[in-house]
């Protein structure tokens, strides 16, 4: 049933345009995934979301975009480029490798032996400039955005001279060159991640860890994301990164099983310590209100972009009988949601119809774009392809809104895709109601 | 003063945080860039009234999202494992490397011979997959977008059935390992695409040439280039693509001179039909009105972000005289503008000022959230700071907003950027001037 639901959902993403497999055509790249028309918007409705809430509305947060190829040393520092690896092993017979921590004792494909387990380092690496043999050019593909946040952070304090507590936020790629990709867009190789690093002084991280804490929820109920299917585990110590003193894990029922979703970690002074003491850099603050200098300690709220539109696809799937027909729909709320509206002439081979529907149209999508024309085929037909892409309202402009009955001149049916009810609304009211 | 000019912008785009060197505390990666704070205000804009413009508001275009990483065969077929690369030449005596159209007959460095002229490939090299020594594991960092576009082309017909002539757009990194990056981010090793593949039907190729001809002036006067900045080159047949029949290349006056901002390509049918025969997968478009089978062809308006932010930042750029002292300003558009207004209380220990100011401030972010708060220092330095990160409108809370004049209660000080010039406006009515 839940391999079921994956499957549907995996299916209707490819069929109505959300998301497709990487490089389809030439067999795929495993573990790479193209966002369609609809899976752009359904992303870029969560992003925007995100930024305005937690950058753009707040006074306290600065934005950034850093680089996704970095100097190598910032991995150095960090630790990445020693110890950001996985367990990989190899069976004997076949060759396949896998990840030591999901096979059992044998080649789950030909039954053979492994041999040792070997550490494999994620990064991607490749080499920057025109000289292949220096050691020195070899870069990799950053596995976090993380480390450009770190790395600006002087230039930040520069620029705008905060106060503590204050954050840094960037939105962007990050690369793992994960043994096995698995799960729909779950655990891919090349990913979106939405990270936070939040400074502050070092007595004072529980009261912060603990607003960021209840605004992972507050995104969540913002992007629909219902509260029910989100749990927070709180990491035990033994498991928990040395520096971090405190991390919850924010779990989310996905259909193959209860999966992180989004992490907060109090990280210490771990990270601007590390890349001062690498760098060379004074990485510290001066605190005006004590006069103090030190390194700031770090709140980081870590959301992964792919994740979150597959929690919102996952809570938004529906199935139900509606008129005694079965229906698939996604009942995405107003802000996620990819098309606001879908706008229909009831018939397609009236000119009358087609004109008034086609002003109506255009009147909407002056002030909202996202608004999407369909003549093609019935209503009922419209209606199923606007509920499977999860369009809040459907428009129908019909011979009452051309004056057929004169007291209804003007208006048109507004069907809500939850309930499926219809509604006579006026044009005018239009806007206000889809908006 | 052309080079000043540019000295000057990169210069403030560091002091007031707009971009910054990659990875600066580690000596940087040359060819990469940071976006700041006010960087990625400015990006944002850019990208979403091209996003909005092309995408959005058009009933012909859909949106695309593709990975990065992509199978090595989609460059095979395009034709850049071959060819996507640049002259490259070594100094015999220092060993520095150049790109030999960028050189004369001597090393520029010391004096020394050349060795031969050989092609460097552009494409980043990574390997996929944990079989380093796997021949098939090598993939290439997209060194253009528009190939995430062909390869998903047949997803997009079968998702939307969309009819000729129709076009899908793409944001997103692209990377190419520039033997030598210059002049800020104009050449940079990773930048940001926005490109289009408009496909048309072969014979009604040049209206739709035209259209977007004059959408690429449409846009630069939305994120307020002038035109009479840009120049349109057309590119002769002998230095086009071979299998392009026309080309344009709009050309910005740079601080460092008369340089590509945005190309305009008819490439024919050359990438559908190279990545079909490549692929082994039809890609052809049934032609309802018609009943034929064949392959579109394409018109690619190419947009390059970091470019337009360039653009955008240099012709923004202005030095002038108001009241006896010199300023530095930028003069971007309501669109562009990172920041949309800043609000001041007059003095910041007057407990009433500050409360009323933070109330104005908090009313108009409800709306526009892109407002920022500054009570540091006095309002003529607050002034100069806001001039130089080209924010439209100051507006000073003073004790006439407080009632000290009756008339004036509730009534603020708008300063305008450009002429310095100050009007007593109702709070009421600011949310709709600065809109």
């Amino acid at each position: 049933m839940a391999d079921d639901k994956m499957e549907k959902i995996v299916s209707l993403c490819k069929r109505r345009g959300f998301i497709y497999p990487g490089s389809e055509i030439y067999g795929g790249l495993s573990g790479t995934w193209d966002y369609g028309p609809l899976g752009i918007e359904l992303k870029k409705n969560i992003e925007n979301l995100w930024w305005r809430m937690f950058v753009q509305e707040r006074d306290d947060m600065y934005g950034l975009d850093a680089a996704i190829l970095m100097n190598a040393e910032v991995w150095k520092a960090s630790g990445h480029v020693a110890g950001f690896s996985d367990p990989l092993v190899e069976c004997k017979k076949c060759k396949r490798r896998f990840r030591a921590d999901q096979v059992g004792q044998r080649c789950p494909e030909c039954g053979g032996e492994f041999g040792p387990v070997r550490q494999f380092n994620m990064m991607f690496k490749t080499q920057v400039g025109a000289v292949p043999e220096d050691e020195a050019s070899i870069v990799y593909l950053r596995p976090e955005t993380a480390g450009g946040i770190f790395v600006n952070f002087k230039n930040v304090v520069d620029s705008f001279h905060p106060k503590l507590p204050f954050g840094i936020a960037q939105v962007g790629k990050a690369f793992r060159n994960e043994i096995a990709p698995r799960d729909f867009t779950f655990r891919s190789r090349e990913f979106q991640q939405m990270e936070i690093e939040y400074f502050v002084r070092p007595g004072e991280w529980e009261a912060s860890f603990e607003m960021w804490r209840q605004n992972v929820h507050a995104f969540n109920k913002a992007v629909g994301i219902p509260q029910s299917e989100v749990h927070e585990l709180e990491v035990a110590p033994e498991d928990r990164a040395h520096y971090s003193k405190r991390t919850i894990d924010f779990e989310f029922e996905f259909p193959f099983g209860r999966k992180e979703l989004y992490g907060l970690a109090y990280r210490t002074d771990f990270d601007l310590t590390a890349h001062a003491s690498a760098s060379g850099k004074d990485l510290s603050y001066l605190d005006e209100a004590t006069a103090e200098r030190f390194a700031p300690h770090v709140i980081e709220p870590s959301f992964g972009v792919d994740r979150t539109v597959l929690a919102v696809l996952s809570s938004a799937y529906r199935e139900d009988e509606l008129g005694g027909e079965k229906r698939i729909y996604l009942a995405f709320n107003k802000a996620a949601a990819p098309i606001k509206a879908a706008v229909f002439p009831l018939l397609k081979n009236k000119p009358q119809l087609v004109a008034k529907a086609r002003e109506v149209y255009q009147l909407l999508k002056k002030v909202e774009p996202r608004i999407m024309w369909d003549d093609n085929g019935n209503i009922g037909k419209r209606y199923r392809r606007q509920d499977e892409i999860g369009t809040p309202y459907c428009i129908t402009i019909d011979f009452d809104t051309l004056g057929e009955k004169p007291e209804l001149i003007d208006t048109v049916t507004l069907r809500d895709r939850d309930s499926g009810e219809q509604e006579r609304v006026a044009v005018s009211e239009l806007a206000s109601r889809i908006a």
